[in-house]
């Protein structure tokens, strides 16, 4: 995007404050929220680190499900802030479910909140994070917390209706720029904790950070020339329509598990993620081989497996900028590659499979 | 630059990795260390938390100098963290002498850091921070922990040489990048500390950023199109030369305060620095005029004043892209406002005198 690199506008003058009120506004639309969204000059890390740091007092203790490296980081998180984690530990590729959720909360009442991984980067799993926020808000005064890194702008979202506390998302994902922002949105009952949390920030301070945005503006000088790229891409998912935005990854997603399904490769996640699709390497393929000729023969670089399922998956993301004939690109080397490298298939059924899905309209989730 | 405009390559690829390197060997070049520098998406702000956040434990004093805003900022960051802050509170304008601080070291010989801020954006006052950290160094086993958000790149600094313990700096100041990353240089004693200290922090963690860096990474996902930016900006200080570029800035900043002298315009601090020049509005001219002036005729935004200096200076910049033309731009402007609003002076003069000291070749510092 162009407009990145024209001359920079100084974050006290009015020119930025218009901007970041209209990308403040879309924030909210994208968020499907009421309440404020903050702008933080962070990686999405940061955002994660903001909740913990602004929703705690020390001695706490909070329920957080790890089922891949994105899960386990509310954990390294909570310890690293000496809040007691409470994890929810679930195989690679699995969800939680709410019996899960309810025989937690059960057994821990007095937990401060509840932090999720709505779509699990590490292993393309998807948690069904409105049925486990209306289960939690039913039972428990627990906030809701949820990593929306790789799902806000990919999946169906919709934080006042399903009753969120915290979402974090970071720019380079749903909102398709490059990486340096990172987005906090905050309820209503979330501010009264932070205003009695008691833990020490001062950079993430979303006390400071709410006070900045009641005058459009930020604490600390951002990242402006990521804010206005975020301002193109924000402006671009309100047209097209938030509903349109999630549909259109909910069909791209499809196509790649019908495509991976006529070839025989196996999904990883059983509720897959609609941002990404791990698929498990075929047991006959090398997975060096596999990487290399996607890589030098057709300039597509897939995301490995990390911790145990290095050199066993392969994840492909379909998340942000990516169209319909990306998806068919891709499963096309995918096929050429495996082709070269001996797996057995009926040639060209995976194109086949994702066409189908393609020239059909699909429902979103 | 519109390199920040291209396709962005992904973190943890060669690409990045062989850009990373550079730029870190470069950044050490510009602090002049053999030590780490670390890269951190963030404002400078972030960078002074960190370095807060990484040398102490709690329960710990240390030493801070309050000679405006940003001095003031290192005191609210040791707060926040319940790390004992002492401050030495000197006048908006005026610096630590090395007795004073000697003074301090002897009242309070357990802290376990002294901060400084080597040039005071607030005020425009210097620091002389090599004077001051061989006074610590001298009597006291403190780290010397610089703010150096507006020096570096602009004022001398010797990090090795002067035996500074943490040196933090942004983009978007002496790096002349969009704001969005800082930069922070640490030596092989304050990692000692680092070990041990037990303040909480993660995203901000300099153990995992120390790690991430011997493999050529963050480790978190980093503002790449600035890390692109900042490696143009490197190689071009590379090609001046570090001292050149010093040379520069004290050479523009004398062609201001000969000017400023020409025009009877007042300095604020005594002891000035190269990056920016903060001048006594006249008596006789309304602030809000001068600045409406400047900006609607000229077209230049001049800071005002913060704090209780509001509305009675006005801070001129002259840190990193600014060129000799700029300067006489600058002071042209500077005397057609004051003209028009009735104050009384040579005209010309203080172009003049800029002229003077643009047309010779100035020493560093």
């Amino acid at each position: 995007m162009l407009r990145m690199a024209e001359p920079i506008i100084h974050h006290r003058h009015v020119e930025f404050k218009e901007l970041f009120n209209r990308v403040s506004a879309n924030l909210r639309y994208l968020f499907q929220t009421s309440s404020d969204v903050l702008t933080l000059t962070s990686s999405g890390t940061g955002a994660m680190e903001a909740a913990v740091s602004n929703l705690h007092s020390a001695g706490e203790s909070a329920l957080y499900v790890n089922g891949g490296k994105f899960g386990e980081r509310w954990g390294e998180l909570l310890a690293a802030y000496g809040v007691q984690g409470i994890e929810l530990k679930i195989e690679w590729g699995e969800a939680l479910s709410t019996e899960e959720i309810l025989n937690a909360l059960q057994a821990h009442p007095t937990v401060k909140a509840v932090y999720l991984t709505q779509s699990e980067t590490s292993t393309g799993a998807a948690t069904d994070v409105q049925a486990l926020a209306a289960a939690v808000r039913k039972h428990s005064q627990a906030l809701v917390v949820v990593d929306g890194i790789t799902a806000v702008g990919a999946m169906e979202l919709r934080m006042d209706d399903w009753g969120l506390d915290v979402v974090v998302t970071g720019s380079q994902k749903g909102l398709m720029i490059p990486p340096g922002l990172a987005f906090l949105a905050i309820s209503r009952r979330a501010w009264a904790s932070v205003e009695q949390a008691r833990l020490p920030r001062y950079y993430f301070d979303l006390i400071r950070a709410r006070k900045s945005l009641a005058s459009k503006d930020t604490p600390w000088t951002p990242a402006i020339t990521l804010v206005e790229g975020v301002d193109v891409a924000l402006e671009m998912i309100r047209k097209q329509g938030i509903e349109a935005v999630w549909k259109r990854h909910a069909r791209l997603a499809r196509s790649i598990r019908e495509a991976a399904q006529a070839l025989g490769l196996k999904i990883l996640a059983r509720h897959p993620s609609n941002a990404l699709t791990a698929l498990w390497i075929p047991e006959s393929v090398n997975a060096k081989d596999f990487n290399d000729v996607l890589k030098n023969k057709y300039g597509i670089t897939v995301a490995g497996g990390q911790g145990h399922l290095k050199g066993k998956i392969f994840r492909i993301s379909h998340l942000g900028y990516y169209d319909e004939l990306d998806m068919i690109s891709m499963i096309s080397a995918l096929e050429m590659t495996l082709m070269e490298l001996g797996y057995r298939f009926e040639a060209g059924a995976g194109v086949r499979a994702a066409q189908k899905v393609l020239t059909k309209d699909e429902e979103a989730r």
